[in-house]
């Protein structure tokens, strides 16, 4: 791989630290980082490969002659610097939602749909997290038959609402510990020692954005333009892995069987064995594989397989998808 | 009501507890209370009313002269003293899994199947309680087309697992604080900052026992015999209220606004209002209602709607709904 020049957009959030902390894990050959930042964060110092680096402001000409961005802040951030991006001819790699959908942007998981990634303009979306996760898990099935809808539900830990979820369930641990009251700033109710069935917005049709994304997103990745998925997205108190139990329908019927040797087989997965026969969010955390376990026939459905699947939302769910499709574009220079 | 002489059976643990509590919260006229244990914890003193009940040991005459044994033991215990209560001539109203599926004996939710209870032959079966908690949210949706089949998902808590489980989340939440490890005796794995998809063994179909008993029962509650349930339960770090996402399939299409209306109808459901139209596990606590929110079209099948419901699993999930019971046998005398 030739040597990268890479800026991080937002890189003072979790993800954008999980980027760099990934960048440096993954030992790419880097000869230029700049760290972008928010006005808040301007001057801050943290380490890379054990020198520091200072971040930097976000500003019009940050972009110049970089190879790559990699974006990690919000979709109206993304909306700002889009165009400065694309003109300063980087390949703009986003994890905010604002170009998931456009159909001139490609939206890749790099094992499923990597192909469609070379058809790029300039910009690469990265998916949701919990859409990540989930089509890892069920894309295998997906190669044995194609899968025409989901029932999901999620078990999303706060990481998703970024380093401040992350601070606000240790807060109320503590707190809960302490016998002291329970603030919520970040979430619409307490989150330590509860579960709350709603993130983000209640839409006209009685789901949530962050809901509608596995449909939307799943379609696009999927290649199912019919696709359905009903989707209850709910936050648990948990610090950085995502959780979902899902029910999958295919086009022919798929035994337990075959489906756990297809996603044994598939690239990021792994099927979890032995006395625990099913991953935890605790077991999966700070690696880019997805687990899968309880793999079984659906009782209402003969065509339908339930199962159950976890990985680190920082990591697969977010940052390491981000880089394994820059690595993805790079291997095929 | 006449004066009543009751026995609880497991009187030391969470369910009992709360089954004590209960009986002085509704002022049910109780002329003598046998609060009846196992070796461990005879001679334990607790308040009823004010004064000291000592915790007595569970013998071969323990049961004479009681009208009510109310069983907050496991299905083992109930096995040894079925028959002495039943030659008793007492109404054992258990709490163990270990009549639920007998056909002679009455498996039931007042609000839903409460006429059922009469033809008892001296033992009436209280459910499991994610089964009592997700049939009291779609019951009401049953009664304007019957339910045919449902997948579901739930986030149960710790006081599935009586007070051994309370006891190993909160010190398992003092651990995490102090950044200890965390040891796992109750729970198969770390439940701290963690959910575990299985609760109890696997079966050969690739179930747990407590994932078909929402079918089995809810086929004898629902008086439907052809009734499918495909579940996954999940234990969740919070204390004692269990929440469930359901996705429920009528014969007759019913619409989410219909659906709310009949859920707002039933006796003992309330529907979430206002900003936050969900309830939280937080939100129920210690209260014998099930709240519903989220009811919507689901997006896989127009026959079907999906919906989110909480309730207290130590009261309506098992201590209320059994004094409910004998409160339905008393009033009809």
């Amino acid at each position: 791989m030739r040597n990268l020049k890479i800026g991080i957009l937002g890189a003072n959030g979790a993800v954008g630290r999980e980027m760099l902390r990934l960048i440096e894990e993954y030992k790419l050959p880097v000869s230029e980082l700049r760290l972008l930042t928010g006005p808040h964060s301007v001057g801050h110092r943290v380490l890379f490969r054990g020198e520091e680096q200072r971040l930097l402001p976000t500003e019009a000409g940050s972009f110049a002659a970089l190879d790559y961005v990699l974006g990690a802040a919000d979709a109206a951030v993304s909306r700002r610097c889009a165009d400065a991006i694309r003109s300063s001819g980087a390949v703009y790699i986003d994890n905010s939602s604002l170009f998931r959908l456009d159909p001139e942007v490609p939206l890749i998981v790099p094992e499923i749909n990597g192909g469609d990634a070379f058809r790029h303009k300039g910009i690469i979306a990265n998916p949701n997290c919990c859409t990540i996760l989930t089509l890892m898990a069920v894309a295998g099935i997906h190669l044995l038959s194609p899968i025409r809808s989901m029932t999901v539900s999620t078990y999303q830990s706060v990481s998703g609402a970024g380093l401040a979820g992350l601070r606000e369930l240790e807060a109320q641990l503590r707190a809960t510990i302490e016998g002291e009251e329970l603030t919520a700033e970040v979430f619409p109710a307490p989150i330590a020692g509860n579960v709350i069935p709603c993130i983000g917005a209640i839409t006209a049709n009685g789901y949530t954005e962050e809901e509608m994304k596995m449909q939307w997103e799943g379609r696009r990745i999927l290649h199912q333009p019919d696709l359905c998925v009903t989707c209850t997205c709910v936050r648990v108190p948990v610090l950085r892995s995502h959780s979902i139990a899902v029910t999958v329908r295919t086009e022919d019927l798929v035994s337990p069987a075959d489906a756990e040797k297809a996603i044994r087989a598939f690239q990021g997965c792994r099927v979890s064995d032995g006395e625990r026969p099913y991953p935890t969010p605790l077991d999966v955390e700070d690696q880019d594989l997805v687990w899968v376990g309880r793999i079984r026939r659906d009782l209402c459905d003969p065509r339908a397989l339930a199962l159950w699947c976890c990985g680190d939302q920082l990591r697969k769910g977010a940052a390491a998808n981000a880089l394994q499709i820059l690595c993805l574009l790079e291997r095929s220079r």
